[in-house]
């Protein structure tokens, strides 16, 4: 698709340059909102404001809901109020908040005055409900029709008014106090008798969640019951809005994005890669790294301890990464599995004994397959004398026990305290089990070896 | 929702055991077919085919799409023939595929006798379809409407044939030839004057994918475009399927958790944790243990080699282990970000330099930042004399400098030829990273304290 993209920019920046107006909007009307969001965003600084003129209204406003923030601010700022309200008024109210929550307060206030006042009182009950709940994410434009209506009462109504809607393929069956009755799809409408009413056409078991919910939940419950809809209520079961499966998508890959950061020790964020400054890289990163090397020097300190009673052979030392290494490799595939079975909702704290039990035979048949192979290496090629090949060897078993143990029993703790599980990822509990393991070395040569060895 | 579940768990135990049947299946009639699947999993062995008798026919056949694979096959082995195919006639297209592709031989058999020839014809031409591919997830299950049919005429037809159809929502216009001419949604047909012709109504620039597309490109167009269905074409435009928003989910589910099991070094599966065998868990994980442990012992070597030259002082061997620590985080920190955005479709080859160019000035503030901590730590807590504090911070300040760059080239080249960016995740970077930074290591203590330490 990006190779497509690059034909194209090569193209439209020609006829650009070339003055042939006419042909670029033809050219635009042809393309997706996303791609043509893609295709101003490459183009000349002086290009994209008038080329978005050019553009047939409803395009261009979809157009506009899939730029980045910054050049919607820029384009924003080069609108009259005239064309500004325009663009607004072709937005659905789940995007125009969107927009409003982006946009620096300046652009706010242009953009509030701009709007007709039903949409300014939306976006202000919206911008109420918290950060990543079910209210901030829904959009208030939904087809609600009322019990006693029949199937041609429906149409009419729907004809009347959805044109505006997000969408009208399911419909939610009010009652005279707003409460939520039931839903009912078009296709039902359209399949039904004309005088069949919405209380007998309609389905009453219909999910439904709280302003409050956790986004994630949400987006959790359209893969779950496979929804492409998702009505919204107050306390009371009073519907305020719908959550569609474009946004709820939109939700899961940010959730995920979040989960991979969080599991590779960096403070997630929710702007792409390429747009994120170096600062901002790097105060995401700096904490976890200082933090995780200061927990490092705990394995020095084990070292330096044992050195009193111990003194290292150069086989010994040599073997100290490929035990680190190996511990952290097996402690983060445990951690890491653990982690996603939780965040798909496989795993519950009730099943950690579970867990435990096969996660311990994994760790064994994983731990003397390796230690097996590592002692024959020893033997064999490196020579290493038997009994420092021995310690090497049963460190290496213990490890790898300790590190699956650890693996998948800190994910599920930290689930069940109610912290986020994917920080117990890779990097803590590398740290951790690199402690226990040279804790375990230190040990085992101290028994095996004491005075054996210079 | 896991807690609802186990107060209906006990619930339905008590009445089954009380054989309230019909309390059951008034109880059964009231959930989500997700729910009642996961009920039914949780009774004892003997209740889940009865209840499933009791069942309504359609939530029956729902719930049976949800079932994992193993209760599906009990419940098939404990049909009759006429019961398989009342099951068999309720089921979409493609989840009667997704079953016969998860049954052994011998189920599969009985269900292709059972099924409908038609439907017999459309398994066994999915079947083909390379796994993974457009093809093997879509439904041949679309309503086609013909160019010169008014909107009535379509609305007629929709009644007549669409209650089979997956979805009515979006309808597709299809020539003589079946070839593809567009899509006219149900919302533009109830809208629309009642002797409109598709041939207006419909958008044109409709998008579409061949059935050799790959699954995971499909999903990221639900995303990139905001879709509710896609139809799938053959090499000759022909209409063949569509994939729907549900489906599409669920590979987007099943990529991102096998992307995050190749960036923990295990060889993905697409089975819950839960239901996979000890042993299956141990083949998916130690070949990359072996691997990586193969290739830490590098690192081993290295120290070896410079022992020679170098005796290691305590305080250097105590500095390894957060030395390679601290490496592989940094490391991780960038392949996982880039590995990240690469898989969004944020980030391309054609970007490497300006990744290479925020990467380095990253790496330089992290590795700073660190250096001067870990240097006053050293000389303030740890009293180590100067030049071996001096070796161990310019070692790292290079560590971190290099992490940060192999792990953000390596996912983009690994990219652009054409393997998975996601193995180039931790556990190489680590070992890769460990094995340069002691490099390192060794030659800046060789350089600054040749003979001044023993």
């Amino acid at each position: 698709m990006s190779q497509v993209s690059s034909t194209l920019e090569t193209t439209v920046t020609k006829l650009w340059e070339d003055k042939k107006y006419n042909t670029l909007r033809d050219v635009l009307s042809t393309m997706q909102p996303a791609s043509a969001a893609e295709l101003l965003a490459v183009l000349p600084e002086n290009a994209p404001a008038p080329l978005f003129r050019l553009m047939p209204k409803e395009l261009a406003a979809e157009t506009f809901v899939e730029m980045e923030p910054d050049m919607q601010e820029k384009l924003i700022r080069s609108f009259s109020d005239t064309e500004l309200k325009g663009v607004l008024d072709e937005l659905y109210m789940d995007d125009a908040v969107d927009l409003v929550e982006e946009m620096p307060a300046n652009v706010v206030k242009r953009i509030l005055a701009q709007a007709d006042p039903e949409m300014r009182k939306s976006i202000n009950e919206l911008l109420q409900y918290p950060e990543d709940s079910a209210g901030s994410i829904m959009t208030t434009e939904f087809v609600a029709l009322r019990p006693h209506m029949t199937a041609s009462d429906a149409l009419t109504s729907i004809r009347r008014t959805g044109m505006d809607k997000e969408t009208v393929n399911t419909c939610y069956v009010i009652g005279t106090d707003r409460k939520l009755m039931g839903a009912v799809t078009l296709r039902t409408i359209v399949m039904a008798q004309d005088d069949d009413t919405m209380e007998s056409l309609m389905t009453t078991n219909v999910i439904s969640v709280t302003t409050q919910e956790d986004q994630e939940t949400v987006a959790h419950m359209f893969s779950l019951y496979d929804l492409n809809v998702l009505p919204v209520v107050d306390k009371e079961n009073r519907m305020v809005g719908i959550v569609t499966v474009d946004d709820a998508i939109d939700v899961m890959e940010e959730e995920v994005t979040e989960d991979i950061s969080k599991m590779a020790a960096i403070t997630p964020s929710d702007k792409p890669y390429l747009k994120t400054s170096v600062f901002t890289l790097y105060k995401s990163r700096i904490p976890w790294l200082l933090l995780l090397m200061l927990s490092a020097t705990f394995t020095g300190m084990i070292i330096t301890h044992f050195e009193a009673t111990l003194s290292f052979s150069i086989a010994l030392t040599a073997a100290i990464p490929m035990l680190m290494d190996t511990g952290g490799n097996c402690g983060s595939q445990s951690s890491v599995t653990v982690i996603r079975a939780l965040s798909l909702g496989e795993l519950h704290f009730t099943d950690l004994v579970q867990v435990w039990w096969k996660e311990v035979r994994v760790a064994l048949m994983c731990g003397v397959t390796l230690a097996a192979a590592n002692f024959i290496k020893l033997i064999l090629i490196e020579r290493v004398p038997p009994l420092i090949a021995l310690t090497i060897c049963l460190t290496l078993l213990a490890a790898v026990m300790i590190a699956k143990f650890v693996g998948c029993t800190l994910p599920i703790l930290a689930d069940k305290l109610g912290f986020d599980p994917a920080v117990m990822a890779s990097p803590f509990i590398t740290t951790i089990v690199d402690a226990l393991s040279l804790l375990i070395f230190c040990t085992f040569a101290g028994m095996l070896l004491t005075g054996a060895v210079a």
